[in-house]
């Protein structure tokens, strides 16, 4: 299966019928401009962590109609001219493309991925793009929302058996790594992405032994650096935590130590105090505790409320997941087209006031108080517009209700958008993936915490320029008439 | 990236950590018995659907540890001996499996996939096992949960941008055509699998014109067969659906029809009834109408109870990520080991009644009344138990309350699961997506409706045999002295 490979035809059959259309009637080489955004955050958070570029690049990159994907097109479609088969058997990505950079804080309504091309490519990546950014960029967020409520203990992302497929279980772990776990289980994505990985045992190694007793010896043998066992197989505080103290005394004496224990089953906040008691009780004060068993934040937040003595979670299902909010609502839009040699702004108009599109090709800023170091808000602007750049006083105003304004000066504007590709040729220097991750701890720190709680975080600005907000409401109205 | 294609690696790091902890006590060539189950249907809902084994068939088949392989091994681990390493490169599968055919109906506690072979390979296998027959098993339940709402309609999945990446979207796409879906958007997983696919045009193709009419009539001349128009762009019923009936009559004039309207957003049982009068009214009785925005089986069945005049439905999000649940809790548990050359039952306590495994290596079967051909229990039994074999009376009871109880006589005891490896050679003829289908759709009338009903589904019975269940008492009570 070759075809495995190639994702050139990983899009919906509509595009490739728009890009027919298009070619048709000689339009395809015109261009536009495209948007990824998202409208609401997921989880009911206030911020979410872009994740996703890095696929976006190598997709991009390796994008050709190869005689397989010709021939099934041929096959499926018997509109299409043969002349078309050509131009797509000729086509590689020329377009430019501006994204924000991996790790980065993102909110609703700012573009994270622009594409600015001719149409017929701009129109071919609409799907894998939003494939990619939306599930890395949901993972990301879930996982720095963990992050959080556990900020000085060890995460590990465990999910791999739980995960929407093979695709979802890596790079699931790499978005989760970005945001600042510190491990994952599945060693295909530790080779692929240089993600540390960890690893316990199962029930079944127990199960596979004549007592617990033997299975912790053998293994604690098998291997004597970073043991962890898992007491919980027959009854946790009767037999699982004294045979691990047991084995704990077995490295002792031949100079080495037992890393950990691993909870997986029953109440956590109590068996943790247990069996850090008896731990301690037995003089191994140093040996930690291990949780794993359907976790999330808030469970992690409950159980850190009730003193649990746990100093490193296991997380599978819900992390990889993001099971509360299994997608992310990324679109792709268009907001400009080429149209007698200039780009013109568009907008798709909507019953729901959410869905109304941002027209135009623009600037996305992060205003930096220059006082505090702290984010005050997102600006989008046109992009000539030069108040902005100049750092001149600007007001800032919710476009919904305008009414509410502030104005700010003694910023500075940062442009959110990098160039990624120009031409079709690759221009941005791919982050290592140690940096994206330390990147994203300094963004941590650029906004205030109440955007970054749990429940009930304050909304962060994200507002138009005046100058972009009457050109959206002429382009309402000039539909209305 | 090579690596990306060897899914060897797909596995969770302590999975060969056991592996080399029983090389290193020289249990790794003793067989073991693990069976891949679920303890709880997903959805609220009175049953599953099997997918996910072709996928398995062909990892299997595929497993072996490359240079790049070993050597990432020996780099993570220095505790790995060279010949641990050794034994890892000379690796092939040579076990057995057997597991329930694709598109059968399938019930919590049932085996699905049997593993017996050395537990050197039964571990290795254990994580991406998982991990393709969660997923898949779990789109194609959502996806026939779908179906039964809306059985006499065309059901096409367009969920790939809002897939949890790019695996997830095509092997979804497969599960959900196995459970009647009629088509996805996704040309690779159309390509890859033989699917038909399906696609109309984007709101960008509108935005891309000066005006919707011209929209329309350019895709018109392009795609002349099986044109449907994407309506809301502007405004459904005052633009969209006047225009798309003036496309109706030009491709009238041509000797074509237009096939369809879709609608994206606003009230999908309103717009529909006005759009379907209004194509009535203009003598177009015959072109379709086709639904999206967020759909899912509730969305679906409240439409149709307040007569939406809908046809087809293009569903995304809610499938693609079986959003209300979007993983199955299946899990991969030893059931039996080698001891002094025989295989012993074992079983994992907790003190969640659920969460105690069914000991010993066991057959599952689906007893068929012969009266009714409708299944009356799935009943699990030793290997070695013969009555049930024979057909002779047996008595069904419930294993958490045995006073449950009922005899049952004139069934036929149907094995549920069929022989895929022997000895590591694949002897199973792998089903076309098609028959597999239809398969699916017979399985489907083998069991009463109540037990398929959306909401609050009668609770189909899954008993052991009472040889089984006094083998877990026992095994359960020897664990506890």
């Amino acid at each position: 299966m070759n075809a495995m490979n190639n994702l050139t035809l990983h899009t919906d059959k509509y595009q490739i019928n728009m890009m027919y259309a298009h070619w048709l009637q000689g339009t395809h080489t015109e261009r536009a401009v495209f948007e990824v955004y998202f409208r609401k955050l997921p989880f009911d958070g206030g911020y979410a962590v872009f994740a996703g570029l890095e696929r976006v690049i190598h997709y991009v990159q390796n994008l050709h109609f190869g005689e397989e994907e010709i021939a099934y097109l041929r096959e499926q479609e018997e509109n299409y001219k043969e002349e078309f088969l050509d131009a797509l058997r000729a086509f590689s990505f020329q377009g430019d493309i501006q994204a924000v950079p991996e790790g980065t804080l993102v909110f609703p309504n700012v573009p994270l991925v622009r594409v600015i091309g001719s149409i017929f490519e701009a129109q071919l990546v609409e799907t894998s793009i939003l494939n990619f950014v939306n599930f890395q960029t949901l993972i990301a967020t879930k996982a720095s929302r963990m992050k959080g409520v556990a900020p000085h203990d060890v995460l590990m992302e465990f999910g791999t058996r739980r995960a929407q497929e093979a695709d979802a279980a890596i790079w699931g772990a790499r978005a989760a790594y970005i945001a600042g776990f510190h491990a994952t289980s599945n060693l295909r994505a530790g080779m692929l992405f240089g993600i540390p990985t960890k690893g316990t045992h199962a029930h079944a190694w127990v199960q596979a032994h004549d007592t617990e007793a033997d299975a912790f010896r053998a293994y604690a043998e098998a291997l004597p650096e970073q043991v962890t066992l898992l007491v919980d197989t027959y009854d946790t505080l009767r037999s699982g935590v004294p045979n691990a103290i047991a084995t704990a005394r077995q490295l002792a004496s031949r100079g080495k130590r037992l890393n950990a224990i691993r909870l997986d089953s029953g109440d956590l906040a109590y068996l943790s105090q247990q069996a850090r008691r008896l731990l301690d009780e037995a003089g191994f004060p140093e040996v930690k505790i291990v949780a794993s068993n359907d976790l999330d934040e808030h469970i992690i937040a409950g159980l850190k409320a009730q003193g649990a003595k746990i100093d490193s979670w296991g997380i599978g299902t819900q992390l990889i997941t993001a099971a509360d909010q299994p997608a992310l609502g990324g679109v792709y839009k268009l907001v400009a087209r080429e149209k007698d040699g200039t780009l013109v702004p568009v907008i798709k108009i909507s019953g729901n006031p959410e869905k109304v599109t941002n027209p135009g090709f623009k600037e996305a800023y992060r205003i930096m108080n220059k006082a505090t170091g702290k984010a005050e808000a997102d600006y989008l602007a046109l992009q000539d517009e030069v108040d902005i750049r100049e750092g001149q006083r600007i007001k800032l105003f919710d476009p919904i209700h305008p009414y509410l304004f502030k104005y700010i000066e003694n910023y500075e504007a940062v442009p959110l958008l990098k160039s990624i590709f120009e031409g079709g040729k690759l221009v941005y220097e791919l982050p290592t993936l140690e940096s994206i991750r330390d990147y994203h701890a300094e963004q941590m720190q650029t906004v205030w915490p109440q955007y970054l709680r749990m429940l009930n975080p304050e909304v962060y600005r994200v507002n138009l320029s005046a100058a972009l907000w009457q050109l959206k409401m002429d382009l309402i109205h000039a539909h209305q008439d």
